[in-house]
């Protein structure tokens, strides 16, 4: 036989283990699994070996660029499936993969212990024991010196021991075994062909809760022009409810062209602000701010005052200029001209968007505009903005995205990117997918209970739980949602609370603290809207829910339960407008359970079930409480209980339970 | 920037568009997808790219090896589905990608259509439209001249017309479309990283009928060891059971040296003839055949008088020997040996098996045992053996048989392997994967209608779909099932129904027409099982089945919908003892109903449903159909209709439901 078909044949041979349906695999290893720092990441596979020998399995885990690996062993669950749960300490790039071998001295120990109990011979067995060990010895180096000393010691005594049933203790003991496992050849050891990424997240990218303002309706005075100082006025408030993350939409010099009016009327009067969306003017573009907000100074005053205040700034990223933009004029290669040589608006037929114009991303574009974007989030990364919400990524190209992101993320791997991809389901997983840490969901749309569960359920439980962070707005500039138009100030108090305990990212665009409504008639845009015209809000509005807000951020900082998203349990509550769910920490040591009446305009009432089963409790145990909204303690017996929720009172409740002999 | 950074982007940017979720895809591309020669084969992915701009896709195909790609077109589905089917037309490997390109052209007339409804100007998108037009004959040089020839005649067209009305009903004309689809410039074209492999398999790989026998068995004389002429004799019989496969256990030398006797007691007298999976003596090993059998000669005619009565011949494949095999003499380092010199027995503690000892298939094993037991498959497809049912493949390396199916269809790419491995599912799925063309399953031991429901719906809707084709045997040598020790009659015929209308392969070991169901008392062992000793049957027992397998197995020949796996929908009869499902082609043309009773001690009845909105008719509509045991046409009106199903009847119903406006 000539030797390439010999080494082909060895080749094979070394994948005699078979490991397959790894999981976090998102396509193949081509995208990375999230994780958090500092938190448990779980790694599952099939593993299997012909015949019936005993085999070992170990997750190997780096960061990406080391040479070692670090090697976690993994537990044999049932059906061929094996875990390993292992915690990442840095955030950035890391990879695994798996490995298992076959474990000869395991499997001599498993048939002689079956054969012993059947009353078989083992005398040869003994010997074949005996012969393993010492291959061990002769094989292995110095590397493990205690163990090897160790060994050594064992296989003495069974030198010294005449009788067999000696002996066989000897190499039958637990020591043995140990030491085997550590130093026992790895016999057919394979891996898997892909090695599998996982980017690991600072704590804000899983955990994060966001309030969106307009800067320059911040002045308290419709006819002035908010300054970052007005802002830095308002952080107490902001705080005061709770939030860790402060959001601007874009704070750069707007266009005069075609600049639209309020209500996004076609023609501006002559003191129309425009919308901030229409980027770039004299003034400069997208690493300019607007002159009337302030100066990079104020800038840099705000961000640190935010950060006294526990507040971290999120700045909007908006790919669009406005006709005015300076990159028009020193980059027209960068943009879509026509035949009569005008440039090309923002359509999407027959919709026109007059007051901007889009980069394209191709032939003369490269390198020059991505390079000029990169360097706008670097920009901006310099001067303090760790956040970036993206205004439409998809309708840019995800290679585009996976580029800068990767870019940024060899500056500062701690820097956030919020997807705002109201679009397509496959598409809106595809950008989670090329790097954005969170997403925009499908949550602001989500109303009725069959239809928050099928959708919970699918983010929970589904394949994009690994690399699919949901941030779940309850209104933005652009969606005020026909659902809060009509349900009134109980429909406000239901949404934020579905949103701050379903989701661990959650969001909240001003005014919604308001119970502000008014909407453009038949449209899911607001009257007035901000994105046109300068507003000022009496922030004591009666009627306003700002008491229920601090109360939501309040109940998630106080409980690890809700720091995890995929931990979330749908409980049986007998009442199609009654959502009822819970979240528990493994240890059970954290668990909540929550009810929300989804009917604003009535009281609900329901039987539901306690579940006691979580805590192996019979179906008429009692077990202590506390109603996290009065403070309260008390205890329920037996699974099915009542609620009733009545919107005009309270839509919510939030309930504690007590593990059987833990303490509060 | 630096020359290799720009290629960076632009590699980046031509991945403009997400392909993904592709569909058969095993393991990334790892393994195969299974197809049948002249049949369907249908591929999904998952096609979107940013924006909103028209894309084309297409499915590449090709035979390995091949230097061109076919190209089938992809069709849209829905949510970003698109899909192609292929047919393949020669046996052998295939692989496909997949790819796609954003349309210009496409694009340009959607939106000018969308303007043109609004009652927009489009005088400037005009000649944008011609611009493309132009570019297309600017830069494709001559290879498409007929299209070439026609665009430029339209194009002369245009010019010569005045009228904007006129140019752009050119321009927007379907000629137009057509030609630009095929002709039009792939802008971002972006293809599948991986190339999936596709084996297409000859017919009989999914669709057989096979018949198992013990050779020796045959000469109605249990006195007398049975011989190939024996079997000759007996082809009349298993061709008139409408059988097309038959196959036989080993055929080799049998091991004198701890033979087992009758029953599988440990001392065999001397006359038994042990078990033929103890293979090897001074006769021969696996390229050898037992004397009393008869001669190569002998062999050669029977495979003929086989192939003349429809019937192809399959042989055990066992890859174990006795302890009188000329290999453990020629090849000690096959064979692993014990510290007193002894030879290892095969064993799975605490069980032993004292007549057989098993090959080690690695260190000094590489390469000569991978190359004598591939020569051994070859050995015998020189001799007409095309079809081989592997022995317990699970408890040899996976690498191998990878190895040994590969280079076999080298030589053949017809032959078909079939894994016996009653063993844990993702082990039996894993050896369908590496190559195996069917795989007995677990259909033995699912005999509820849940059981049943839930098998058939993983087989046939699950991933293993696209590789694992089941045959499901009714019985084996090994198997002599509980549920039919005490069934009786209508049990036999029942089964048998099941595994010929469920299956496309499906399987029958002799003397279940006969309804033999003497066991050894508790286990799933015949009584006397032919595996130990000559027996002699009577082929016209009173009580047999043999009408019913020739009646389903000519069922099976006459309706096409038979002929493919995937097509099982089970529908509604309201009695857990009823299973009631139907299988139809796509064009509805052969549309089959099937009705099982499970309880094979009493009569059941149901009332069901007639599946008339399969055909889009309403739930009162009358639907002619043909009772195709007793050849009766006859009608049903309306959806729901009674059954009843006698088991000391026949406890199975078959019916033909004709197409409105189809004759029969």
């Amino acid at each position: 036989m000539d030797r390439p078909a010999e080494t082909l044949l060895q080749g094979l041979a070394a994948s005699r283990i078979a490991i397959e349906a790894v999981e976090p695999d998102i396509d193949g290893g081509r995208f990375a699994a999230k994780a958090i720092v500092g938190e448990p990441f779980r790694v599952e596979a099939d593993i299997f070996c012909d015949g019936h020998d005993v085999i070992t399995s170990a997750l190997l885990h780096r960061r990406r660029g080391d040479d070692a690996w670090a090697e976690t062993p993994m537990r044999h669950l049932v059906n061929d499936r094996w875990r390993a749960t292992v915690v990442f300490r840095e955030v950035g790039h890391h990879e695994f993969r798996v490995a298992s071998w076959r474990d000869l001295f395991a499997t001599w120990r498993l048939e002689v212990t079956k054969k012993n109990e059947a009353g078989q011979r083992i005398t040869l067995e003994l010997e074949e024991g005996w012969r393993l060990v010492n291959k061990v010895l002769e094989s292995r180096n110095g590397s493990d010196s205690a163990d090897r000393a160790a060994l050594e010691a064992l296989l003495s005594e069974i030198a010294s021991s005449p009788a067999e049933g000696d002996r066989l203790a000897v190499l039958m003991s637990d020591d043995m075994a140990a030491l085997m496992r550590r130093l026992g050849m790895r016999v057919n050891l394979t891996e898997t062909d892909t090695t599998f990424p996982v980017f690991v997240d600072r704590e804000k990218a899983g955990f994060s809760a966001w309030y969106e303002l307009f800067p320059r309706s911040q002045s308290g005075d419709p006819a002035r022009h908010g300054t970052f100082d007005d802002v830095i006025a308002r952080l107490p408030y902001v705080q005061g409810l709770g939030f860790d993350v402060l959001y601007f939409p874009p704070i750069h010099p707007i266009g005069r062209t075609n600049r639209k009016g309020r209500n996004n009327s076609l023609t501006a009067a002559p003191d129309d602000p425009g919308s901030p969306y229409a980027i770039g003017a004299n003034e400069g573009g997208h690493d300019a701010i607007h002159p009337q907000l302030g100066s990079f100074q104020d800038f840099a005053r705000l961000v640190a005052a935010a950060r006294e205040h526990g507040l971290e700034i999120a700045l909007d990223f908006a790919i669009q200029c406005s006709p005015d933009h300076p990159w028009i004029r020193e980059h027209p290669e960068w943009f879509d001209w026509r035949p009569d040589g005008t440039i090309k608006f923002a359509e999407n037929p027959p919709k026109k968007y007059e007051d901007i114009v889009i980069v394209h991303f191709y032939r003369e574009a490269i390198p020059g505009l991505w390079h000029a974007l990169r360097d706008v989030v670097l920009f901006w990364l310099d001067r303090g903005v760790r956040i970036f919400r993206v205004d439409n990524p998809h309708t840019k190209p995800l290679p585009f995205w996976e580029w800068l992101i990767g870019e940024v993320r060899q500056v500062d791997p701690g820097v956030i990117f919020l997807a705002e991809a109201f679009t397509r389901p496959k598409m809106m997983k595809r950008l989670a997918k090329v790097g954005f840490n969170q997403s925009y969901s499908y949550f602001t749309w989500r109303n009725t209970k069959q239809e928050l569960t099928e959708y919970l359920t699918e983010l929970t439980r589904e394949e994009c739980r690994h690399y699919m962070r949901p941030n779940f707005f309850v209104n933005t500039p652009d969606i005020n949602p026909y659902f809060l138009q009509r349900s009134g100030r109980p429909g406000f108090q239901a949404r934020l609370f579905l949103a701050a305990t379903l989701g661990t990212n959650y969001g909240v665009y001003s005014g919604f603290e308001l119970c502000e409504a008014a909407a453009m008639p038949g449209r899911e845009e607001y009257f007035n809207s901000e994105k046109y015209e300068i507003r000022a809000w009496d922030w004591d509005r009666p009627g306003n829910i700002k008491p229920d807000v601090a109360f939501v951020n309040r109940l998630r900082n106080e409980n690890a339960a809700l720091r995890q998203f995929t931990n979330l349990n749908f409980y049986n509550a007998r009442n199609d407008a009654i959502l009822y769910y819970g979240k528990f920490t493994d240890d059970l040591s954290n668990f909540l359970l929550f009810a929300v009446n989804l009917d604003p305009h009535h009281a609900q009432s329901a039987h539901f079930e306690v579940p006691l089963w979580e805590f192996g409790l019979p179906d008429d145990a009692t077990i202590s409480a506390d109603d996290l909204v009065t403070g309260q303690p008390f205890t329920w017996t037996g699974k099915i209980q009542q609620m009733h929720l009545d919107p005009n009172q309270r839509p919510y409740m939030a309930w504690r339970l007590i593990a059987p002999g833990a303490s509060r």
